[in-house]
């Protein structure tokens, strides 16, 4: 088994860092009109125009974006749902990897956001400070000696900054330990929630570790606390795995490879089951029992949502229709064709 | 689509004919003590010996065999469930490649059953006179004028004969219709049983015709009369295939492609799931929609029986490793090794 679980990606599928920050002149998103919307966009172009990888970044104007196409930016992760709920002013800035994305006019003026696979907070963090570097020399950040970069709201006042990784715990969870997991992250003044965020349900045994607040506490203490959790629950996994195979392997593998098969040879999947499907696949994936890269299941998470398969489609499709592409594209990753 | 359907496989799995014979002077075995028993057994050798192909055969003394071999041959329907019950004085000469097998001291001194696959129910016939008539010449059948072979059970006397076929009728199943099937071939004298004859379930939509009664009717009739049926119903279960195909073919295929991916990938199937998938992947087979040889689908039916998988394994296992061998035999045959 040549599974070297490169920055722990058998367990950890990526690691986020995301920046608030606010032109000092320039009203707040809450109270901004048109004007300064427009003026925040352009500021933000210009900034930019000042990086040296700046051909590699779109800018997307969320306006001239379809409904389905500033969907499927959410489901990628490259934007949040808060900035398309104000797609009359919201923009982006996406690098092509989409490695990072600097939105503008969301609930703070900048919102820089870096996403690194696997468990690469440290990495995740320092790409998102070379970009605020440049962009902090090219406008005026509303800053306050005191409390640090200000904020829209409150908690997010100070480095700005929440950091956050993805998981996959399926092993914890078939164990029935996530209630005693999201306590014990709470406590640290921590929160776990699903894969799209608050009040998203942790389908496929998908969930996110972030900070609640940044106020009061600096950048690396952020990132060194979310990575030691991650660390923490990394091997409390691992050691649940194990677990599960010493119990009963024959039954784990039957169970995992059953959805192996299903994701080889099914002609349409719903959504709901594609998630249950692929948190088997992966754990088999990562488990060495099938050789299937984890980075193409880490991708077809997102390529599998509605809005993405609608817009490869090029055209609305029947809800059927589009359980059918889901299922073409896990068997297109399963790699077999029937 | 290269499926020619030879023997319409795409249906009919097999053809079997059975006939009845006693000797003339030897008490029929309900009347039978050992010595006559011995001498039935004798007498079944010596007119096989005169056999231009004897060497293919082989004796079984049912007495020599333990409960698993016995059941074993069984359920690869070389022998029926009535001789192991008789195993003290019963025997079996069964020739190599299956399609001959001569119980002797079943309900009657000599059985002589020939099966081939697919819609072959005239050469098994054929093979069956031929085999018939090599005993004629070599011993003394229990034979009247006017009622033509005496048996044991009147209802097998004149021709002893029984004819049957065994069907997949999966689309005719799902579509509810085998009621109405039921009714109408008891109309014209014949029985659909399952898979394992009388009180057998029709697991895996797997149904054999045979004719109840052979007194007053000819062997040529009793071939003629299942043939008749053995091919309105292929031809009913072909046109509910099609019905099946265009009211929703994307979830037929994806119906039975999931059940080749469990056969694929699954490690453990109990016998039961086993032959529900089996039909979806027989007839996914037989629509062409995956490239699976339908004889080797057929042989697995019966090796994939809990005695032959004993029998393979050389020694007791539990159910749960029956389960699991049973799974490698579905990998073994879809083509995929996980």
């Amino acid at each position: 088994m040549a599974n070297q679980n490169p920055h722990q990606n058998d367990v950890v599928l990526s690691s986020r860092i995301r920046l608030a920050r606010n032109y000092q002149d320039i009203p707040f998103p809450t109270m901004m009109n048109d004007v300064w919307a427009a003026e925040s966009v352009r500021r933000a172009t210009d900034a930019m125009a000042s990086m040296d990888d700046a051909d590699a970044y779109r800018l997307l104007r969320l306006s001239d974006e379809a409904p389905v196409d500033r969907q499927a930016l959410v489901e990628r992760h490259l934007v949040s749902r808060d900035l398309i709920r104000r797609a009359d002013i919201a923009a982006a800035l996406i690098r092509q990897d989409g490695r990072v994305s600097i939105m503008v006019n969301e609930e703070d003026h900048l919102r820089i956001q870096t996403l690194m696979p696997g468990d690469q907070l440290e990495t995740a963090a320092a790409l998102a400070r070379s970009v605020d570097d440049r962009f902090e020399r090219a406008v005026q950040y509303a800053f306050d000696e005191q409390l640090g970069y200000l904020t829209t709201c409150p908690t997010n006042t100070g480095s700005g900054m929440r950091a956050s990784v993805m998981l996959h715990l399926p092993a914890l969870t078939m164990a029935g330990q996530m209630g005693a997991v999201n306590q014990g992250v709470a406590k640290l003044g921590l929160t776990i929630r699903g894969l799209y965020g608050e009040g998203s349900e942790a389908q496929g045994s998908l969930y996110q570790v972030s900070n609640q607040i940044t106020l009061g506490r600096t950048e690396q203490e952020i990132v060194e606390t979310i990575g030691a959790v991650c660390k923490q629950l990394t091997d409390l996994e691992r050691r649940h795995r194990d677990a599960l195979k010493e119990r009963d392997a024959a039954g784990l593998e039957d169970q995992l490879m059953r959805s192996v098969g299903i994701f080889a040879y099914a002609r349409r999947i719903d959504s709901k089951e594609f998630m249950q499907r692929w948190s088997d696949v992966r754990l088999a994936s990562a488990l060495g029992l099938v050789d299937l890269p984890l980075e193409e299941l880490d991708a077809l998470i997102y390529e599998a949502q509605p809005a993405c398969i609608i817009q490869k489609a090029g055209k609305e499709i029947t809800g059927q229709q589009r359980d059918q592409a889901r299922a073409e594209m896990t068997r297109a990753v399963a790699g077999v064709r029937g």
